[in-house]
């Protein structure tokens, strides 16, 4: 795995390109000509435009897909503030191998590959398995309640681990990114990434994530606030790899990674629930022209995750109520990119089938 | 194709059973017992509980999956208040057998069958297609701004036409039907529709369907109007029948035969947009047990939906903005119910993972 220092991180992120917002009406034109009252598939409409234009005006491609689902594990977690106890990070990667998770349903109807990912998980390592890469930066995060959650060496690793998947998908003919996670108490340092990134209230966006009780709540609460105020100094700066290195943890920094390099090779990310898209966040700040590549895919049922979408700025595709993370939001999302691509690609002309065009 | 009187269409109205809501706590249970957070799957949980329900206690099954579009013309077209020219029906389902409309792309995203159905087009026969089946009941209807659309025989010869699709499609083994349309100017008696079955206001409900201006949105609710005036003996009835026979089409009354049908045998319906749902809304005054197998696939973007969606109490599956018809939004909606089942039937249990339940 490489090491990235700040300066060769921001090589990569001068290396994402803006999308060319006047490459739409190009798409907008050739979807326009299709048999369809105008602008009558709505948001796969936009979709496919999106696509086209973050390829640099080529035909949008859904496919082949892969969605990485990386895991690591919260030295918040101490602070009893999860419903599920941490060596659940653990079975839900086995189980993830054994392929009974909800996400490996959604990926396997979906038709989309999944890859699982060590980055920073407690415990020894696991049995080698095809679906597996284990490139563990350390194992779990320091509690964020009483300081940093990485150091900045550690959490440019993390970030350039994936890069690496991105770059190594692209290699291998990957075109659409799907992101995942597994960290039970993950919903914790994402929240406190978003108070620290859009100056939030903890006790406006923090939910019960896994399921703890409105007691759980309370405490979750006081937890983020205390790693908002024991992390202050870092806060202030306005400094987003300052900020995710004591804020996050390494399968929220891998996922950044992953969008950033995502978007440097021209592919198109599906971003999950809420956790990723605290990654999505962090990704943004430190790179704002990843956001060309980026789709969120469903709007998380954790209740602060309304507040944050307003903070962003952006609208997710999907609204089924879920808060599973995973990658599952991710994994429907990217059929919904397909439907939008075939659109474009196979639906024939007002001229080519006859029909006429009305008006 | 058989015809029905009245008193053949209640005996299959009287065949369809009502769902028996008890049996939702069993499947629940065993959604409660599979590796997630309790109910994170969100709306994925309540399909699978619907089609576990509406089998009447059976593993949901997703496929096979088949979608009708069924075509007619409207008398009502003379107005002068669509977008389109009424050839276009006719040209639309040229295009579908050719396989280069939106509904077809769809259908082959989604692996789902599509079947079209000629129930009431004007001009000569389709040529014969293996995806068509034509059995017109008559070469469009009358103009409902003028009298009643169709008698009540023609009315009931539609309605068994859907009826005979459903069973056929189950003696073939099809588990999920799609309802889809075609037909200028069928926004026009469906507004109809909404308004004499849900007290509902032309000037509120009344939209641009295909793409007509302001002026021809102002046109068509006088259109409407007048059909709701010169009708208005038929709808102070309050009877379902008279009032679809006097204000639907051949497709609207062929789907809600589908629909009715499709219960009857247990089949899971998911319902399209603005068309579908006065289809769906017909089908559900004849015989309110339709309901329990029904899936609302998509908030139509026709801007009258969202009143109708309150009056019918129901909340639709997507929000995409889709406003084509055809059974677009239904394909879509056939592939989350896909993966509704698989999270029921494929995910691992707790105890099967060795994952810790948690609380």
């Amino acid at each position: 795995m490489n090491k990235y220092s700040r300066s060769e991180l921001l090589k990569i992120v001068n290396a994402v390109k803006h999308v060319d917002p006047d490459l739409e009406s190009a798409a907008r034109a050739h979807l326009d000509n299709l048999t369809k009252p105008l602008g009558s598939l709505g948001r796969l409409e936009d979709l496919a435009v999106k696509m086209y234009v973050a390829s640099g005006g080529k035909a949008p491609q859904s496919d082949p897909a892969r969605i990485y689902t990386i895991a690591g594990d919260h030295g918040v977690n101490e602070e009893n503030i999860s419903y599920f106890p941490q060596e659940v990070t653990r079975q839900m990667v086995e189980n993830f191998l054994a392929g009974g998770a909800g996400i490996n349903v959604l990926a396997r109807t979906s038709g989309v590959e999944l890859m699982v990912v060590d980055a920073g998980c407690k415990g020894g390592p696991f049995p080698e398995h095809p679906s597996l890469i284990q490139r563990r930066v350390a194992s779990g995060t320091a509690n964020i309640s009483k300081g940093p959650a990485m150091d900045e060496v550690s959490c440019l690793r993390a970030l350039a681990l994936g890069v690496n998947l991105a770059d190594e998908a692209a290699s291998e003919g990957v075109r659409v990114l799907g992101t995942g996670e597994m960290g039970v108490s993950n919903t914790t340092p994402s929240t406190a990434l978003y108070c620290a990134f859009f100056d939030l209230d903890p006790a406006e966006i923090t939910g019960p994530g896994g399921g703890i009780d409105s007691e759980g709540v309370k405490r979750k609460i006081g937890v983020v606030q205390r790693a908002l105020e024991v992390n202050a100094e870092t806060v202030r700066t306005s400094d987003p790899l300052a900020i995710l290195s004591a804020l996050g943890g390494y399968e929220i920094a891998a996922l950044a990674g992953l969008i950033i390099g995502g978007a440097k090779n021209r592919q198109m990310i599906c971003i999950d629930g809420f956790i990723s898209t605290a990654a999505y966040a962090a990704a943004a700040k430190l790179c704002p022209a990843v956001s060309g590549y980026c789709v969120l895919s469903h709007a998380s049922a954790e209740p602060g995750y309304s507040k944050v979408l307003k903070a962003i700025g952006r609208r997710p595709l999907l609204h089924l109520d879920m808060r599973l993370g995973e990658g599952s939001g991710a994994a429907l999302s990217m059929f919904m990119l397909r439907a939008a691509a075939n659109i474009y690609n196979d639906m024939a002309s007002f001229d080519d089938a006859g029909v006429d065009a009305g008006g």
